[in-house]
């Protein structure tokens, strides 16, 4: 049983035309590791490549328990309601772990899983941060083809993850609660420095005080760091998803910031170079993978795990003797 | 003209014996580009690799003007006076850049550069930083086979220099002065999370209170982030570079922490790792030179950059293609 071979041009036509079914059968062959499917995935996007690059490429991230799926449910009913069409990804490595996954649980986002003009998909569900990445980035760019506004990318607050959703999109958007100063602690520098826009989530009832301070306080904190960009200094927002509060502000400040690096050849600069970058992981991760999976090396580099551990072989004449083995044949 | 050629095994002797000639010789071997000398310094270390491991190896930060020259000097005199022996080595991936150098003005440390035993080097002055880490721990080993006690590795407070010099040491210090929470605001917190040991320096005269102030402010930031160690909480001690105040104390925690360190096992582990992920970023750099110079790349590398900013490929497509030209010869 099973489908048949997948027909490249007819899926390529099918979500040019705005086919969901044919958007989700080409992300499933993206995320397969089935080495044929990578081979047709590749030449998928190869045929819709240059249908990609219209949509506004969000990233939102946010710790647990600071609404992000409340939010984002919220911001995507807005702009459909505006007459967008969003698709919304998301990049969780640690779901294949933990069996969880954000956007895995669609009951939290039921209306706009239910919204024709919205698309929403689960985290890949195994592989190394760097091949959720790329999938994802894939994704998106499946998405672009199939004619959707914007693409936003979550993220949980934890780890690398949001370095990686920070370099596949145009704008990365903090979600932070009015927790302040306290909560401040908790975040890594690291990602503050990321934050295009920093969004105060649950700002309405008993949190509105708090929330204001909060905003204040990461305004501050962002004016001591130094900015990504020469044109753009990271703005702070207030928003209540729950009663569906400031979306219009904070779309708003999206479109102002995005119309800016456009301007300024920012944007197509920004989209080069992470393109770029892209490029050099997959090369490097292909050479480790190639090192660790090669029948000519991989004996040799286990033996020589164990010298370079115990002190009897340096890392520079180990690295220098598997190079030359791998590239000899 | 020029030097004959050089007998490996004549310098290994002359380097185990303490010959301070020899050292510097095998240094600049170890620091020379050509792949004759690179080949030889390999040997060398090959020889010498077994009666490396010896040192405590110390890792040395903190911003300019903070006092680390005096500071160095200050340590390592008291060192030499105890009877101990002192190599100081220097990282400053910017020296090649700037002409200036960290140790590179040996006035700054008169008095130590004319101790019988202790032995300054200056950092490398070229390549990248990955280049003049790996030259530098390399030249650690020759330091420790030629029967130096204490190895420190001073590097400036910029950029990733400290995450090399702390991927290769046992102990990481940080170097503030008595400017305090100011201070602090300047320090990149990650920095701050590599720190063992915080010495406020300049903690005499008129800057005492404040060096006071400032010890209790580090202490405090110290606690709010997640220890390096289970068996080690990074402390702070006050220092006098300048009026020679603090040393015992200061070594006294050094020494506590190697010994605890030993102890728990968790020393040996380190260097085990440390070892294997230097081995992995010569694996890694090796292969993206190798790609870069490679003939049957080169062009081919050229021509796929090109398309994959311009979007007309997409960087999996590019990598792949690459990979297999690669290895396919």
């Amino acid at each position: 049983g099973g489908r048949g071979p997948v027909n490249i041009e007819e899926m390529a036509a099918a979500i040019r035309a705005g086919n969901r079914t044919a958007l989700a059968r080409g992300i499933t062959l993206i995320e397969s590791t089935r080495p044929d499917h990578q081979e047709q995935a590749q030449a998928l996007l190869a045929v819709l490549l240059e249908k990609t690059g219209k949509a506004v490429r969000i990233g939102l991230s946010g710790a647990p328990g600071v609404g992000k799926s409340t939010f984002t449910e919220a911001l995507g009913s807005y702009l459909t309601g505006q007459g967008l069409k969003i698709a919304v990804l998301a990049i969780d490595p640690s779901s294949a772990r933990t069996g969880g996954s954000i956007l895995g649980d669609k009951t939290r986002m039921e209306e706009l899983a239910r919204d024709p003009n919205a698309f929403i998909r689960p985290s890949p569900s195994s592989g190394t941060l760097g091949g959720v990445a790329r999938r994802t980035r894939e994704a998106m760019l499946l998405c672009e083809a199939a004619g959707f506004d914007v693409v936003l990318i979550e993220t949980v607050g934890v780890g690398q993850s949001e370095t990686a959703v920070a370099d596949m999109v145009d704008m990365f958007v903090l979600l932070l609660s009015p927790g302040g100063g306290d909560e401040l602690q908790g975040i890594k520098r690291g990602i503050m420095e990321l934050a295009d826009l920093v969004v105060v989530n649950k700002a309405d009832g008993d949190l509105l005080p708090a929330a204001k301070r909060a905003a204040i306080e990461y305004k501050t904190a962002l004016h001591l760091m130094r900015p990504k960009s020469q044109h753009w200094l990271p703005e702070v927002r207030l928003a209540s998803a729950l009663k569906g509060e400031g979306l219009a502000e904070i779309w708003d400040t999206v479109c102002r910031y995005e119309e800016i690096m456009k301007e300024t050849g920012t944007l197509e600069a920004q989209r080069a170079d992470q393109a770029l970058a892209w490029m050099w992981n997959e090369l490097r991760e292909g050479m480790m993978e190639t090192l660790r999976t090669h029948q000519g090396t991989k004996s040799r580099l286990k033996a020589l795990e164990g010298e370079v551990a115990a002190g009897k072989t340096t890392p520079t004449a180990a690295a220098r003797s598997l190079l030359a083995l791998l590239l000899r044949d």
